[in-house]
């Protein structure tokens, strides 16, 4: 069965996706910790992490990299933290968390409920930070 | 003046030491969140994660990909999880952390304090999963 992740890279299901490219994809998390929490995700349904083949593993954090620039110019932080976890959905996402403090990245406190509108106005300010 | 992680690498001042090639070097967290908490340290000093070039940043997650897989194989967890937040040493470092559950890898709760001799057998245990 397609993860969420796989469903919205195919546009079953909506997300504020900020950008992508043949092999990654970056969309807002609906449940963010801070305002402006992205997820990256590789296209190719992977479990974990630390079974991506180098190459794959390598363009994920390059393809972050450009997100993460455009967090760090659109969005009020110190510096863009970077987490991967995966207990939960089972394919591969690195959180971008734009960081004031160490509670900021702390994944077992409540995450933010934002309207729809909300986090299209977050999006299409992260999309004006990359470069073109 | 050169940061803590320099000092390590310069072996000024004493780590246990996982792994390292020319470009880093992974050593074992002395304030640990869990046993088997390994750092992963770019030898050049680097401040942000996403002020590395592309090809330093890339090679850093596929050596911390070796890393991982020897976690996996010799301390109890269900993965390792990865966490870049950056807020206190100055130089870009990849927590490598054996997850069970969320609250494993949260940076707010207390951290463990281990003996010398517990970190040592800690180390030898992860060296022992290296691909040789």
């Amino acid at each position: 069965m397609a993860t969420l992740f796989t469903k919205i890279i195919n546009r079953e299901i909506p997300a504020e996706i900020i950008a992508e490219d043949d092999n990654y994809i970056a969309f807002l998390d609906i449940m963010p910790l801070v305002k402006g929490h992205v997820l990256v995700v590789p296209k190719k349904e992977t479990d974990y992490i630390f079974a991506l083949e180098d190459d794959l593993l390598a363009g994920l954090f390059v393809f972050s990299k450009k997100i993460a620039k455009a967090i760090d110019k659109s969005i009020k932080c110190t510096r863009v933290g970077v987490a991967v976890i995966g207990l939960e959905v089972p394919h591969v996402h690195v959180h971008l968390v734009p960081l004031r403090t160490m509670d900021d990245i702390n994944f077992t406190r409540p995450k933010m409920k934002l309207s729809k509108e909300e986090l299209a106005e977050i999006a299409t300010v992260i999309r004006g930070g990359l470069d073109s």
